[in-house]
């Protein structure tokens, strides 16, 4: 950690922070310029977040040196990590060779939509389905999801097409009920910060699906998942679903730079939803194409069988018939950067 | 609500909306231009969007009229909402003449710390003590809060020197806790957007402070607000702190242009938090002189006896003659602007 | 263009302002609502725009049907534009099949340093050459780049090697002057927005590439190039080069969205620069891939001989191996999207 | 300069980089840690940026210790900048004690319309007049200003009333034609890093209005008036007029947190525009007062005799009588932070 003390700030004030740093079991360093006295600090700088010295009125600025994060960091763990959700046969890994193809509608609606939805999808080559039964809205008047019936449905048509299912949970008081019938549990982009509901999905027994949060950096978002790292959970993954910039020609902007810049750093893997990254059905398919060029080890897609009756998000939503072109122009793509589907 | 359709869409088809916007009960309206065809919807806008028309193929935008929100707005309910907090002779009006100042350091850390600073801050003016014993931290290592331990303290110390007191919940299953102790809740800024807890904090029967989400716009804030309301709690303070920019000079953006702009649409009070909004302790105060000046009913300002051994946010936390200095140097302007304090 | 009324505005204020619609030679509608009186105004909004009704007191808002920008439209240009640089045997087309592959050090530094880039770069496969001779800097100290003798430096090396020459154009005044010596002229980011300069490239008889401003709207980088058309250039190349958000992780957000999105709105080819779009040499490689994945006509890439020794944007310039590796990587993309290289 | 080395560096490569550090004539600094090499560099830190440290690839990250920008720090001249605009009687300073307050019209129409608005704000007190001749406009069919002819309007009409002028210069080939007639040239925000410009008003001889770019960090705003006072010029005024965001609401987000930011760190005289900075008429006068409020030197403010025909930024221009009406309640708050109108 380096320490930038104010140009009125006194020796003795320096000495007096060096001490408090040599106190703390870190290695103290002192660097006297014509402008600024800089001081340093080798050693664990979590111990040093204790000693508060951003808050010294001398100090005018704190420059960490290493990652704010550990157990996701691929310094300590420098093979990729590969996450299985479902049971049996049906099994999906994310993270290997092969691409995880996650698709679904929005939300539940009726058993026969989610049986329609889920069998094209299914027949086009996706190997997990999703739909949320819990929905989170921006207005207290739109369709929040049908709740644990919804959950029933979900299970049920998972377990008659053979797909894993993939499900929202948005309160820790609802854990063990989505737990009970969902194979991963996915945390929104809006909970990324709900630091008690990270934690209750890290004692939970099911892989994670974190969602970015729309104005989440990076680090932040690799914070997010040490929580539930740290909560004893290793099956996480990330997904990059787009942040929210000045841009409003489309729903967010889908931030693609992240794929790469996280497989590099962290030994997750990274899925792209480019249904919520666009918000613009059009779109979805170039930007599906696009994130697995750049590395994204799956895709997480909204499909329903009827976009136009969709209760939510129909106009980011393919039609059955556009996921299964999606599909085949995805191949070669794969193919090219040395993935299967 | 405006309907806007692609140029290649049929006058079948726009015909075909137009029998589902009667449908719905509402006044279908057509306007065949050079280039597009528009289409209108005149009636109330929440039955329309079950129609989903922006999922349709040959839509090409949707452009509503009326405002998402109801309860909160100015236009059904036109007289200023003041929210008392606290009872018996501490009660503290937030949206009257006199402006509210709520202070207090960033958490509770122990009963010295806070009786030594909300004795301060009483001394000098304030109207409610502030402090969290839950606290959302982004990294799992950071100091979370001492919990209902640090509840008991804060209610004992507001007691003690005759002050309401504000604190923050961040978990549904911790709400009957927290109001046990709490004489107003706060929201943060994290869980703007977690539903389950605005559901269920506008049922908890304690005045409710609404910070903005970080990436919030103020139409959605507002139907942050919106959540509380239709959940039956009237008592809703709004909160800006600040939001996300490319500006990393300070910790965030304070946007003040927020203050007039929602002024004029709610009748809901709204505070200023400069400590968040800046992140800086040398610009608090300027920035909370700004704030009553464009028309803040108050502030929540972040002081610590001692910042330099803060347990969190002590960089941007006055100390207790900062914080005096700030209520003098308040005093003219509030006067200017026709507020007391 | 629709306009929304405020509550309290009259019914002769409603009608004095269908009235002005009507003398402007447009079709005025009335569209009174139980909420909000809401009117219409059909042809052309830019006639419209003459009668400032955004400024009317009892306006409360005033939304566009039809796009601000036309000659770059698709809709009255259907057809892909093939933007054509250079002469003789070492043109290239860019928006054809073909990719086109613009590479080159950020700065002209010496003609050897030149000399090995550019044959580098034609080696692996690079269909133009980049580099500046006039360079936007930060700071006023930093290096502002040779002027004409980078100029004349580029001009010899891309006639010795045979591949046409891009470079940066910042001033009015010298347009002249690099028109002498390009086969296109770029204009910068920073200078999206420098509308003399926008007009006086629209006369100079050179293609222009353009790039997109880090704050400016796809709407407003396409008004950039519809001053380019109006000016008498058709032959405008738009270069999505990353936008400015509160991500620091890179040094800008490549907002590849903006591809399928604007190659759907306008005629006029896209590029793609990954190097100025991350930052970070080793994110340029998979964004180069997405960027074609997703549509792009191509791309500009930063290479230099020697990164380390480069007066400016080293970080991000590729090592000439690193170029040729990435050519190979991105044979079998294109493939994969229907395109060559 | 602090450099962080990646952790795959060898010590022969540290060893050398810091043999170039010395070379350099500065002091370096070798930082070995757990789990990072830290180097170090102590002198100037611009000799150093020759250096290209942060291209080397063992290099991770490169953080500087000192402000980029020296002539406009407030540590190289800490008494406040007063700048002077006009000549005669009706000078006007900028940054001292008295407020500057420059208001009129957004572009110049008629000489009618600019003497009937300048007799306006000079009778409720403005200091100096503003109005533009060759305004930049993001459709190249909006009223673009009407030049020559518009500056001798604006000069004849501040003769007239007896104010000073100042007025917008966009291209290099303009300046000495608006220099000619007007008292202060002001450089948008759309050009703050047009470098030509900035170098060109550095050597025109008279003082400049600088706007903040929409996306500009503000030590880049700074190193812009570097730029200026680099090529000689130190009467140099900065302008916060709002930045891009993702709120929608208003038209731009006015950073106030900016204004005592700024005035810790440079000695030059600060002004808000909050017409810009709002783009809705209502908020003008509540952030205007804040503005003043927070420190800020003065305003600039947009009037128009009758908004409703203005050519352009109508929708943010002050009728005479708000304008009235702004300024006396104006007055105590400027006395309660010490300042005079």
């Amino acid at each position: 950690m380096i320490i930038v003390l104010r140009p009125q700030a006194t020796a003795a004030e320096a000495q007096d922070i060096l001490a408090r740093i040599e106190q703390a079991g870190l290695q103290p360093l002192h660097m006297p310029g014509s402008e600024r006295v800089v001081l340093g600090a080798l050693g664990d700088e979590r111990v040093l977040a204790g000693l508060h010295l951003d808050s010294h009125p001398m100090v005018e600025s704190v420059k960490p040196i290493l990652t704010p994060y550990k157990l996701v960091s691929r310094e300590t763990h420098p093979h990729d990590t590969v996450v299985h959700i479902g049971s049996g046969e049906s099994t999906t890994a994310i993270g290997g060779t092969a691409l995880a193809i996650i698709a679904g509608p929005c939300a539940v609606e009726t058993h026969d939509q989610m049986l329609n939805t889920a069998r094209a999808v299914k027949a086009a080559g996706a190997s997990a389905l999703r739909a949320g039964a819990f929905k989170p809205r921006t207005s207290p008047y739109g369709f929040a999801g049908h709740g644990e019936e919804g959950l029933k449905i979900l299970r049920s048509v998972g377990d008659e097409v053979g797909l894993p299912v993939v499900t929202e949970v948005m309160d820790t008081a609802d854990i063990d009920t989505v737990a009970q019938y969902a194979d991963a549990l996915q945390i929104g982009a809006r909970n990324m910060h709900n630091f008690a509901l990270l934690r209750a999905v890290g004692a939970a027994g099911k892989p994670v699906l974190l969602k970015r949060g729309i104005a989440a950096k990076i680090d932040e978002w690799l914070l997010a998942a040490e929580y539930i790292l740290a909560a004893g959970n290793p099956d996480v993954v990330l997904v990059e679903r787009g942040i929210r910039t000045f841009e409003t020609a489309t729903r967010n902007t889908l931030d693609l730079n992240a794929v790469p810049y996280v497989r590099q750093r962290t030994h997750l893997p990274v899925l792209v939803d480019p249904s919520h990254g666009t918000g613009i059905r059009d779109l979805v398919a170039p930007m599906a194409l696009a994130s697995v060029a750049c590395g994204a080890d799956g895709l997480l897609i909204e499909v329903h069988e009827d976009p136009e009756q969709a209760l939510s998000d129909g106009a980011q939503s393919l039609y059955p018939a556009q996921f299964d072109g999606l599909m085949r122009a995805l191949a070669p793509v794969a193919a090219a950067v040395g993935r299967t589907l």
